[in-house]
C-alpha cells in the first residue's frame, strides 16, 4: 500500500455535489428498509409496495421541493432532482414511479399549464390524491413525439376537445400508473381546430373513477411483466371520442379560444413543439444522475470484493493473489471508477445548468437549448455506462455476482430501460449531432459563400496535413528516443483537451462537407445524412466525453488536499486516455497521434492503474454509500473473513506434524536426489 | 430490394451443421410448450417444472446419445451436444440442468470412473433415478480448481475415504441439483493417502436419502434466487468427515489400493490434473453452441421487427422510414448477424473436433490439448457476444424490447452466467494465451540460445519496420489516388487472414520478449507476466476471432448457389473488417495498415452493410427458428399490421375532405404568398 492516503471524507463531500444536504437526506431515506425493494415480492405485491412508498414520501414532505412555494414547495429545481435520483439506491421502481408522478405528470401540469390549472390540479397531484399517467409515447411512435397520431379536435358547439385514438399504433404505451393506479393523464395529441392541425399539445384527461374503473371512452391494457422496474404498473391507454372541457388544454404555449381560434406566444410550430418538450427535460437530467449512482453502487461492491477475494497464487506458495492485484482486474474495474467520477462531476454541472434555467436565473432560449443539448449528450453516456459497469462488476465477482443477494442483476434489469426511455440514446445523440452541425454552420452565417468555400479548403488542407501523417511523423521523430516524453505528452491536460476537441471538430467538418456536397434536394440530402449517421452519432458521443473531461478537470482545481489532488489527477488521466485508447484508430488514421505515441499508450494507462490500485478502496468508499445502500453480501466483509479463516487453517496445518506433503514436491525432490 | 435472393433453405441446412438431424429433432422438442419456460412461475414452481421436463427428456430417449451402447446410448458425442444445445430455445434452465445431470454428473462417472462404476451408477444417473450434483467449485476457489481445499483422506483401517470440508471457503458452491433434487454428488477433493497429497480427484458421494434428507455429515444451503436460471436448484454442500468406500474413488486416472498405495497411469501430477479436467470439456463446448443459438434468436426477433417498424420520415411526407434503413441500425444489427454466422461456423468445427477426440478417432494428447484450446478460445467470445447481441437487440426494439413478452431480458438474465461458469472467460482466455506462448516457445525448442537471440532480433527488426510505418507509407503512396484499391485490399481474404494472424503473432512475440527479459526469478517472472496480462488476453481473443474467420471462410467454399455465396462473402467481409475496425489503433500503431486505408475502412463497412440490408431478413430466417422458438410478440408480424393499419388510415384521410391541414404548411404557403 502506498503511504499517502487520499482524504476520503473531503472527496466524498465534493462528490455529493451542489446539493449535498438534500442528497444526504435522500440517502438516509433510501437506507430505510420500508422504502427499499423486497426482492422476494412478485409483480403485484411489488407494485402495491411502491405505491405505498410514494405515500411515505408525501407524508415526509420529500416530493414538494420543485413546486412553487404557494403550493408548499420550495422552487428548488436542482435540489429536487438530486433528491429523487438517490431513490435509485432504495429501488429504481420507486425512483421512476416518483418521477412519473411528480416529474412527468405533475411536471406537465406545472410547466405546460397556467395558474388556473395549477390551482385546480397541482395539489392533488402533489399529494398523490390523483395518481397520474404521462401519456406521450405511442406504440407506433416511440421517440418521434411530433408524429403521435392521437387527436384532440375542438368542438365549438360544446366548447370541448374530443380526444381520439384513430388506430392501434396510436395507443399510448409504456405509461407508468396507466395499468392500475392512474386517475388522470396528461395526454399529448395533435390539436385540431377549425380544420387546422397546430401540432402536439398536452391535455389533462381524467381516466378512472373513484373505484378505479375506466371512464367512458377510455380503455387500456396492463403491460404486465417487464424486464425490470416491476414495481411500476406500466400500461396502455386508448381514447374513443373522449370529451374534455376546452380549459383542459394545458395552454401555456398554445391556446384555443371559445370560438375555436388558436393563439400561441411562439409563432413557429417547430419551435413551439421543442419548447414544450424542453420543459420536460428534467427526466433526462435525473436519469443521468440515477444511472451514475447505480454505477457507483456496483463499483463499490465489486472493488470491495476484489480487495478481499484471492484467487491463484503467482508469487507465493502460501498466499494467493488478491483479485485487484491482477492487471486485467484493474483494467476492468479502475477504468470504470475513473469514468464514473467523470460522469459524476459532469452531472453536477448538468444539475447546475438545469437549476439556472428552471429557477429563471439564466433562462434565455439559448440557455434552454444548451441545457437540452447537455442532457441529451450526457444521459446516453451515463445510462449505457451504467449497464456496462454493472455487468463488468457482476462478472468481476464471478458466480457470487450472479446471486440475487449480491444485487447486480436486479440493478441491471431495472436500469436496462434507462437507455431507451426519456429519449432513445441513439436518437438523443443524433439530436446532439445536429446541434453540433448547426453550431458549425452558424460560424458562417454572416460570411458569403466565397468565404465558406475558402474556410472549407483550409480545413481540407489542415486535414490533409493530418492525413499524410506529417504531424504524426513530427511527433515520431521527437519522441522516438524517450518514452518519458510520450508520457509527458499524454498527461498534459492541454494535449488531452486538444485531442478530445479536435476529434469532434474533424468529424463534424467531415459530415458537414458531405451534407453540403449533397445539396438541397431533400432525397439526396436525406441520403447523405443517413450515410453519415454513424459518424455524426460518434461525434456526439465524443462531445459528451469532452464535457465529462472538462467537468473532471474543473473539479480537480477545487481539491485542496495535495495527495487527493495527485490521485484524482491520475484518475482523470486514466479517464481521458481510456477514451482516447477506445478510438485510437481514429487518432492515428487522422494524424493526431504518432505511431510511437500510440504504442506507448496502453502501457502508460496500465502504469497509471497500478499507481491507483492502492487507492481503489478509498476511491469507491468516497462514493459514500453504506451497506444499507449496497445490500450485497459480498460487500459486507464476508469474503475477507472466509479468506482469513482459510489462511489461518493452513498456517496451523503447516506448523503441525500432520500436513501432507504434495506428490509434486516429492517428485521434485526425488528428481534432485 | 435487390433482385437476387439468397437460397434460404440451403443456407439454413448448412447452418444446422454436422448434426443437422439431431438438431432438428431437438428443436422440434424445444417448440413444445410443455418443455418451455413459463415466465409467470416463481422460483419454486419453475424448479419443479424443469425437474419434470428432465423426466420427459428421459422418457423420450433424448439424453442417452453420448453414453455407451451397452447402457442404451449411441456413443454419439458430437450429436449429443448438438441436441442439448438446442434446449436453450425452450428454457436455458432446462439446458443447464440437463447439462448438470448428464454432462457433468453422469459425465464424471463415465469419463473419470471405470467399468464397475459405470455398471453401478450410470443407469440410475441416466434415468434420473439418481439426480446428481457436480461438486467441484468452492466458494473460495472459483476457477482455480487445483486449489480446492476439500480433502479425501484414505483410512487404511476401514478402507474408506474421509471426505472433509476444513473451513467455510471450502464449501462446494453454485451446484445445480444441490439445493433440492440431488441424491448423490461427484465431489472433487485433494486425495491424501500415506501422508501424501496426490492432488484433486473425483469421488462418488451419496448426499441425500430417499426422503430427500441429507445423509450424516453432509450439509448445505440453498443459493436461493439468482440473476437467472431460476429453474435450477443451485446450492452449497459441505462435508464433515463423510466416509465412502475406497472404490468410490473414480479411478481412471489415479487409484488407491487397499493398503493405501497410490498409482496412476499419468506420472506428472500436473498433467494428470489437466487430463482429468479435460474429459469435462463438453460443458464449454455446449455453452459455445447454446450462446450462439441465443444470439440467433435475439437477432431473428430484432431484425424482423426492424424490417416492419417505421420511425421518423426523412425522405417522404407520407411514409416513415423502416428502422433497418437507417445506417446506425444496420451497424447495430447487421454487424452482429455477421459475427453470429462466424460463431456458428466456428462452433461446427469445435463440435467436429470434440467428436473426433471423444469418439477416439483422433485422440492423442495433442488432439485433446487442441480441443481444449479451441473450446477455451471460442466459449468466451460466443458467450460475451450473446450478452452483447441480446442487449443490442433489446435496445433496437426500444420499449417493446423491454416487455417480458418479447423475451430479451429473460434470455439475457439466463445467459449472463455463461460468461463466468465452466471457466471464467478471462481465465479461459489466459489459458489460451499461455498456449500461444508455449507454441511460440516450442518453435525454438531445438535451437541454441544464439539462434533464439537471432530470431528475436529479426522479429524486432521486422517490428521496427512496421513501427516506423515504412510499410504503411508504401501502402499510402500506392493507394492514395484510388479508394477502390483500398476496398480491393480489404476484401481480399489473403489480406484479412494476414492482418488477423500477424496481430496475434506480434502480440505473442511482445509478451514472450517481456517474459524472457524478466528471467527466471519467480517473483520477477510473475510480475512481468502480470504486467502483460491484458495484452496476452487480448492476443487470445484475437486468436478466437481468427478461428472464427477461418471457419467462416471454409464455410463459404461449401456454398453452391452463387447469389448466396456472394452475399455470404460480403457478410464474412463485414465480420473480418469489423474485427479489424474494433482494434484499428493496433493495426495502425504497428504499421499493419496505412492511414489512408484505415480512413476508408468505416465507410467501406457501411457500404457493405447497405448491400446486405435487402438480405437481412433472409439471413436471420436462415437461422431456422420458428415463432414457437422466438416467442416474442414483436416477431409475429404484429408491428407490420399496426403500421399498415396506420398508413391505410392516413391514405383514406388524405383522400377525404376532412383531412386537417397543418399549421406548418399553412405558414409556408402564407410565407410564399
Amino acid at each position: 500500500m502506498s503511504e499517502t492516503r487520499i482524504d476520503v471524507n473531503a472527496l466524498a463531500e465534493q462528490l455529493l455535489g451542489p446539493y449535498a444536504e438534500v442528497r444526504k437526506a435522500s440517502r438516509a431515506r433510501a437506507a430505510r428498509p420500508e422504502l427499499q425493494r423486497d426482492p422476494s415480492l412478485p409483480m403485484d405485491a411489488h407494485r402495491a409496495r411502491v405505491l405505498e412508498q410514494l405515500g411515505i414520501l408525501v407524508q415526509e414532505q420529500a416530493v414538494q421541493r420543485a413546486f412553487p412555494t404557494e403550493f408548499g414547495g420550495h422552487d428548488d429545481h436542482g435540489g429536487s432532482l438530486a433528491s429523487f435520483e438517490e431513490l435509485v439506491a432504495a429501488d429504481p421502481s420507486l425512483q421512476i414511479k416518483a418521477g412519473v408522478q411528480w416529474g412527468l405528470f405533475a411536471g406537465a401540469i406545472l410547466h405546460l399549464g397556467t395558474a388556473e390549472h395549477h390551482a385546480q390540479w397541482l395539489p392533488d397531484a402533489m399529494s398523490l390524491k390523483t395518481p397520474g399517467a404521462f401519456a406521450m409515447t405511442e406504440i407506433g411512435h416511440g421517440s418521434d413525439v411530433a408524429a403521435v397520431a392521437t387527436t384532440a379536435t375542438y368542438d365549438e358547439d360544446t366548447e370541448e376537445f374530443v380526444i381520439h385514438t384513430p388506430f392501434k399504433a396510436a395507443w399510448k404505451e409504456f405509461l407508468g400508473n396507466a395499468a392500475l393506479h392512474g386517475k388522470a393523464a396528461t395526454v399529448f395529441a395533435q390539436l385540431v381546430t377549425k380544420g387546422v392541425n397546430h401540432g402536439v399539445h398536452c391535455f389533462y384527461v381524467p381516466i378512472r373513477d373513484e373505484n378505479g374503473e375506466f371512464l367512458r371512452g377510455v380503455g387500456g391494457e396492463d403491460d404486465g411483466l417487464k424486464g425490470g422496474l416491476n414495481g411500476i404498473d406500466n400500461g396502455r391507454l386508448h381514447f374513443t371520442n373522449v370529451r374534455v372541457p376546452r380549459t383542459n388544454l394545458l395552454n401555456r404555449y398554445g391556446d384555443v379560444a371559445a370560438d375555436g381560434s388558436y393563439t400561441s406566444p411562439i409563432a413557429s410550430p417547430g419551435r413551439r413543439f421543442f419548447t414544450m418538450l424542453g420543459t420536460l427535460v428534467q427526466g433526462r437530467v435525473s436519469l443521468d444522475g440515477a444511472a451514475t449512482s447505480a454505477s457507483k453502487i456496483a463499483l463499490q461492491i465489486a472493488v470491495t470484493y476484489a480487495n478481499q477475494r484471492r484467487q491463484f497464487n503467482s508469487t507465493s506458495d502460501t498466499e494467493e493473489t488478491t483479485l485487484l492485484d491482477y492487471q486485467r482486474h484493474q483494467r476492468r474495474l479502475l477504468t470504470r471508477v475513473a469514468r464514473t467520477y467523470a460522469s459524476s462531476f459532469a452531472h453536477d454541472d448538468l444539475l447546475d445548468k438545469f437549476d439556472a434555467v428552471f429557477s429563471g436565473r439564466e433562462d434565455t432560449d439559448e440557455d434552454r437549448q444548451d441545457l437540452e443539448t447537455l442532457a441529451a449528450a450526457l444521459k446516453p453516456l451515463s445510462t449505457w455506462d451504467a449497464l456496462d459497469t454493472i455487468q463488468e462488476s457482476r462478472e468481476a465477482c464471478g458466480g457470487s455476482g450472479y446471486m440475487a443477494k449480491n444485487r447486480f442483476n436486479q440493478l441491471y434489469s431495472d436500469l436496462d430501460i434507462y437507455v431507451t426511455f426519456e429519449g432513445d440514446n441513439n436518437v438523443l445523440l443524433q439530436l446532439v449531432g445536429k446541434r453540433l452541425l448547426t453550431d458549425y454552420a452558424s460560424e458562417f452565417r454572416k460570411l458569403d459563400t466565397g468565404a465558406v468555400a475558402r474556410y472549407v479548403a483550409k480545413q481540407v488542407g489542415s486535414t490533409a496535413l493530418h492525413r499524410f501523417g506529417l504531424r504524426g511523423v513530427g511527433q515520431s521523430f521527437a519522441d522516438v528516443s524517450d518514452e518519458r516524453k510520450s508520457a509527458n505528452f499524454f498527461k498534459d491536460p492541454a494535449n488531452q483537451r486538444a485531442l478530445l476537441t479536435e476529434r469532434i471538430n474533424a468529424k463534424v467538418v467531415e459530415v458537414a462537407g458531405a451534407l453540403r456536397a449533397a445539396g438541397k434536394d431533400p432525397v439526396k440530402a436525406a441520403t447523405a445524412f443517413n450515410e453519415n449517421q454513424d459518424l455524426l452519432i460518434s461525434a456526439a458521443r465524443d462531445h459528451g466525453q469532452l464535457l465529462r473531461w472538462e467537468a473532471f478537470t474543473a473539479a480537480l482545481a477545487k481539491i485542496q488536499d495535495p495527495a487527493t489532488k495527485e490521485v484524482l489527477t491520475w484518475l482523470r488521466d486514466v479517464f481521458a486516455l481510456s477514451v482516447i485508447e477506445d478510438d485510437l484508430g481514429w487518432f492515428l488514421a487522422n494524424g493526431r497521434l504518432s505511431m510511437q505515441r500510440a504504442r506507448t499508450l496502453p502501457e502508460y494507462i496500465n502504469r497509471l492503474l497500478a499507481r491507483l490500485r492502492p487507492h481503489a478502496q478509498d476511491l469507491v468508499d468516497a462514493f459514500g454509500y453504506t451497506q444499507e445502500h449496497l445490500r450485497a453480501e459480498i460487500s459486507s466483509g464476508i469474503e475477507g473473513q472466509r479468506q482469513d479463516e482459510a489462511m489461518e487453517y493452513f498456517r496451523r496445518l503447516r506448523a503441525s506434524d500432520n500436513a501432507p506433503v504434495s506428490e509434486k514436491s516429492l517428485r521434485k525432490s526425488g528428481a534432485k536426489a
